[in-house]
């Protein structure tokens, strides 16, 4: 069975192209720069070099109908008709509280992620026009939506709601979402695999850390606590996001620097985290390259870093009352040897004990990077959200076929 | 040595009168409504029957004044002229960065607290209108300022700047401070004591928790973290404030129920935590007694307030990498024989062992609630931020007589 992955932001449309039997990846690709000048789109078959084209790209209509196009193309395709595609899955990004797992599109599921625009509006809407996308350029495909939300939809009320009037959360839906789900789901499940040991009996925390960063507390394979919240600003410190602070912050600084709450809330999306401390890069490998050479701030902007984690992983523990598996996974989580490093090293009192050597290799694989005798094991996992956005795709589609 | 302790809101000011050479109190009391109709005057001389007294007392001048002839009072008073006063010490909230230890009052002290009213607008103006009442009042006595801040100074960059541009911290030197410190350091000592063992070699983390509340990671005698930040609407959930959450709440909420930054502001202050999730009192004890009659709002504010200290304690457990001493104080911590079971039972991965019993005692004095293999030390120790004041403000007068 051929599944179609896409992920649409608000001017970028990501895609794979993938065959279920043995979930390998047909093709890949993005259309880039979709509604500005020269949109660029990229797609590489597997086995043939990659394409690039430069085109006018007006909306996400035209994105989707251009992949089509490159999918069944003589000479760069992978498919002989469109009708090979068996269902499209979306990443979406937020399912409030409606969606608990992954979902065929009807009317009503269009409906209610509509509704849910308000709690992300940067990137519900792009989903949707994906959506209405391949409903106009593939009319027969059936599709499936995947929350970024669903699988921290177990939390409880304990963790998931905020310390203010119940009445923002009974009228506004003001509660923890936390995102990154399907990468947290995925990794745990992969981790609890290479382990030999089933979910239902493990404490595990995820730290998916790339740009965006989120860890989450897995209490039997079920998500229990995560460290975004309402939007992903909360939680850990990340490339230009600040994460937690004192809230008061907000009107502090709007008030001395005479700022709107736009430009404030825009200066902690954007300006803040690893980027405004180091005063160099967002990228944690710049930083651990400035820190190295004795760069000062790219040392504190590192050491704030790795201690923001270490306490959320303390607090997950805590909340946990133990720990069994630490997984890292996403662009940080797997390469950066020295975030893993320092953060593991000053973690010996829950008996996690890093294999050095282990920790050094890089591979594509799931692989444990703690000793043999280490009382947590501690894991990398390479992420893939595409893949398992294919695979509740494809469980759905057959289940209701 | 007579020292007089006092501690001055903006219409209200508390004060302790100590004999030093065995850290008696003498007498204390308090002036409530200043600057109102019918303030109150409540004095109390140890050994007599306290006094009540309603009267119009227009500003802290008046109120020192009035406590002044309580004091020398020929049948409510306990001394013969205020000449025998050697010191009076000021509990001041925000030292800032400028003041790392309690100091005696000169013009340039009094310089920098002004210098800092932008940090703490609520209380160190009236802290200030006490010291101008004192010397007026009583004109030969040296005066000490004792801050809420300053235990914390220890606390290194990465765990007391936020997140922001850096510029913020340059500029208006946004950053953590944390408040409760004379609390925290009191309790700290207080409980190393007790154990018979020196501070210089403990992990502690000693848990603040009254109407505010605050956690601090201290190695070594030394604060090393701590929950509240730049204000103390950080951190743990408290009566009425929040605590932690998403900094995006903010502007969400303004938007969504068309509140001004103030009206957030004073919501999250004053109209959260407890309080909006019981729907029933900021009191933990109306809360647990509810709690016991089945109220499930009244549960679900004790889970969420057990569950947000006991991530705060594995968070800094983490931060330090191991605990030896885990301390409780003030209203909730002295008193929850409740609170203290539900955080410890879920902490025994740490190796935390309540005794039972030892938790239910109620007593005045610092005691041990961990069994004897507990691998933490679980103590409760009453806080008594007034004895420290008055310690500090004896030291250096003694230290400059």
């Amino acid at each position: 069975m051929i599944i179609l992955v896409m992920n649409a932001g608000s001017s970028s449309l990501k895609y794979q192209l993938y065959n279920m039997s043995n979930e390998a990846v047909l093709a890949h690709g993005s259309v880039e720069r979709i509604g500005m000048d020269s949109s660029i789109v990229t797609h590489e078959t597997s086995g043939k070099p990659e394409v690039r084209v430069v085109s006018e790209i007006l909306d996400h209509n035209a994105a989707v109908k251009k992949v089509s196009e490159m999918l069944t193309h003589r000479e760069h395709g992978v498919l002989s008709s469109l009708d090979e595609i068996k269902a499209v899955g979306h990443r979406v990004v937020h399912g409030g509280e409606s969606f608990k797992q992954s979902t065929l599109v009807t009317p009503e599921v269009k409906e209610e992620i509509r509704r849910l625009f308000d709690l992300a509006p940067l990137h519900n809407p792009p989903a949707m026009m994906g959506i209405t996308a391949v409903e106009t350029n593939m009319p027969t495909i059936s599709q499936v939506v995947v929350f970024d939300t669903a699988f921290h939809q177990t939390m409880p009320q304990e963790t998931f709601l905020y310390p203010i009037p119940m009445v923002l959360y009974r009228r506004h839906k003001i509660r923890r979402y936390g995102f990154h789900g399907t990468s947290h789901n995925y990794v745990s499940q992969q981790a609890a695999i290479k382990l030999g040991r089933s979910l239902d009996s493990l404490k595990m925390i995820t730290c998916h850390i790339g740009n965006g960063a989120s860890c989450a507390a897995i209490v039997n394979g079920r998500s229990y606590d995560t460290s975004m919240g309402l939007t992903p600003l909360e939680g850990l410190m990340m490339g230009t996001r600040s994460g937690d602070l004192d809230p008061a912050i907000v009107p502090f600084t709007m008030n001395k620097e005479e700022l709107t709450l736009n430009e404030v809330n825009s200066m902690l999306n954007k300006h803040s985290g690893l980027q405004a401390i180091s005063g160099i890069s967002s990228d944690m490998r710049e930083i651990t390259e400035s820190m190295n050479e004795g760069d000062k701030q790219a040392k504190l902007a590192f050491d704030m870093y790795t201690y923001r984690l270490r306490k959320y992983i303390g607090a997950y523990t805590a909340g946990m009352n133990g720990l069994d598996v630490l997984v890292f996974t996403a662009g940080i989580g797997e390469n950066s040897v020295a975030v893993r490093k320092a953060v593991c090293e000053n973690l010996t009192f829950l008996g996690v004990q890093l294999d050095e050597e282990r920790n050094e290799v890089r591979s594509r694989e799931a692989r444990l990077i703690s000793t043999d005798d280490s009382r947590v094991s501690v894991m990398v996992v390479p992420t893939n959200e595409e893949l398992l956005i294919a695979r509740d795709t494809y469980q759905l589609v057959k289940q209701f076929a």
